[in-house]
């Protein structure tokens, strides 16, 4: 009788809510209007020759290296950044191992951690999501060999201090350290260069969110060239598909485009940080594109309000199972003719509810 | 100082001979022509909505189930077949495990099962590359986790007989055992069906060969619906990108364009066994979409008929590097025009080198 190994049984399933969604979709921190219109011009250009081939990932990452101004030899275009947590995971974590992460966050630094067969540390956030640096340097031993953080986080949209995270990866000389900054757009502040004085520390970025690339997979792993060397030998030549390859490079150039984007989701994060104060709803100060709103006290107090919010057309993630989560949704911003809907189908749903101002609720938060 | 795993350090570099790909492309087992054109008008039809979205695997996965007359819940997309190597490593195989594989054969097994810590069996095949059944019987012990077999064979050609994959199945019940059908479509004989008698068999299959989507990075996993429960868990719910899922459905759709692909290689088969055998060149019977070739006695030999075959513009393989295969060459098969490109390349080049009828090397087989 053939058994997987011990640590398969203990990843958590993980189903996100894909099926069926229609509507305007706030639900997964994607890009609401799509990619520059040159990304799919150069994606028309595509021909059979291009498929037929295994694609050569070498030149588009010297391309995105330069791009981030580091070398060639510390980057690798990866099937997502879920591929570089996998990746990372299997160079450096040997069973009964240790590896750390602050909860709550993104779910699959868990799985991958899991299947490698990591004992998985949770190291609560604060009360307001206030990253626990003094928590997460205490839980470091001889034994971690990996520590995972989002920055901004997700689901929270709350940031760390540069020194915090540059302290944890220098007291944790034996652990590979990944700063995961897939919503980096949205923040402006990065690690890749302050990156060079602690050689344990890893960067990853995304094409899935400002660019408005999540469909074609391609996630950028940034570290010390001597451990992107070990990295590599784990990772197949051909991860990434021919149709993320050649649309990449057009990506990066329409700088204009990603710029003004990222201008008008910021104004909407404003906008329903606004609308969230009025109402007396309890929410955290987010550096994503994004922000996490308590709605309830419970799981079912979160249900009813993405299920109203359906009805009015509008996709939000109730992340109620989350750790510290209970009661609470995440709302994804887009431009503002999406704030728009949003905060009119927002408005709306509290008022159904009753949730705006009540007064058991209503802590307007900080 | 951190340190990657043991394992990692014994990973062998690859580092296929990609660049400069300039001329016929007979060197990759690729589709030479490329897909069908009816995926190539489907790709472009996919829109920034598509590109935004975070890509949903379940309904081409049923429909791909669907196609090979299996069950959704045996089946498992994933970023070419790599993946799921990587993936079976990651479910079955602790650090000290034993893995198997019969060589020469495809190199990213023994890459995924070193990764994964196993202790890495090689089986040789025999003189002429015949699969050595006895000898892999003889090598199962408790420890085998996994055996990894391409039927047929990269780089050979070569085939097991269906009741020898079998039975190695029925004697390794505390093993996965993979059968690679990357080039099905040349050869004809599977073990979808046959599968079900042995819950520890799963079968891969791929666009990337006859399909001519290599680009995209699409492979299937089959095997029993609880093993693939473990299966998923390691797997990212978004590992295979939007551009191979709208693709998928219509290259599948167009069955005709397939068959007619096939047929004009297996007939390009024919005409180079037949030159081959014309010249006396020591050569293996192929089930595949390549002809594994030797044109010498050293690496040398094959380096430098690889270089007259690119003067002339055609593209093959050095395999001197696999074990029994020094001084061999592999050809890939086009239809009937690069066969015609093929074999006015390759009578210069025998000719020019000297190789034809070389009382010495000239031993045609069998």
């Amino acid at each position: 009788m053939l058994n997987p190994r011990p640590a398969i049984r203990k990843i958590p399933e993980y189903h996100p809510p894909l099926a069926g969604r229609d509507g305007l979709r706030l639900d997964f921190n994607e890009n609401t209007v799509g990619c520059s219109p040159h990304v799919i011009e150069r994606l028309r250009q595509l021909g059979p020759e291009d498929l037929a081939r295994y694609p050569e990932r070498a030149a588009v990452e010297a391309q995105v290296a330069d791009f981030l101004g580091v070398a060639a030899s510390e980057t690798l275009l990866t099937n997502g950044v879920d591929e570089a947590i996998h990746l990372l995971c299997q160079t450096y974590i040997e069973p009964g191992d240790e590896a750390l992460i602050v909860v709550p966050t993104y779910s699959m630094y868990r799985i991958y951690m899991t299947a490698a067969g990591a004992q998985v540390i949770n190291v609560a956030a604060g009360t307001n999501f206030e990253f626990p640096a003094e928590d997460v340097q205490e839980q470091i031993t001889q034994r971690t060999r990996l520590i995972a953080i989002a920055n901004p986080n997700n689901p929270t949209g709350t940031v760390a201090a540069q020194e915090q995270l540059l302290q944890i990866a220098s007291s944790a000389p034996n652990a590979a350290v990944l700063i995961d900054e897939a919503y980096f757009e949205f923040y402006g502040q990065t690690l890749l260069t302050a990156r060079h004085s602690v050689p344990n520390l890893f960067v990853a970025r995304t094409f899935s969110k400002a660019y408005g690339l999540a469909g074609l997979r391609a996630g950028v792993l940034v570290g010390d060239a001597e451990q992107m060397r070990a990295v590599r030998l784990v990772c197949s030549p051909y991860n990434v598909n021919a149709a993320a390859l050649a649309c990449l490079p057009t990506a990066l150039e329409d700088r204009n485009y990603i710029e003004q984007y990222v201008g008008e989701v910021r104004e909407s994060r404003a906008r329903l940080t606004h609308a969230l104060e009025s109402n007396r709803i309890t929410h955290w100060p987010s550096e994503a594109n994004f922000i996490l709103a308590r709605v309830g006290r419970t799981k079912t107090d979160a249900t009813a309000f993405v299920e109203q919010m359906r009805h009015r057309g509008i996709l939000v993630r109730d992340r109620s199972s989350d750790s510290g989560c209970e009661g609470c949704v995440r709302i994804t911003l887009g431009p503002s003719q999406h704030a728009d809907r949003l905060l009119t189908a927002l408005q709306q749903t509290l008022d159904e509810l009753g949730i705006a101002r009540n007064p058991v609720l209503g802590v307007s938060h900080p």
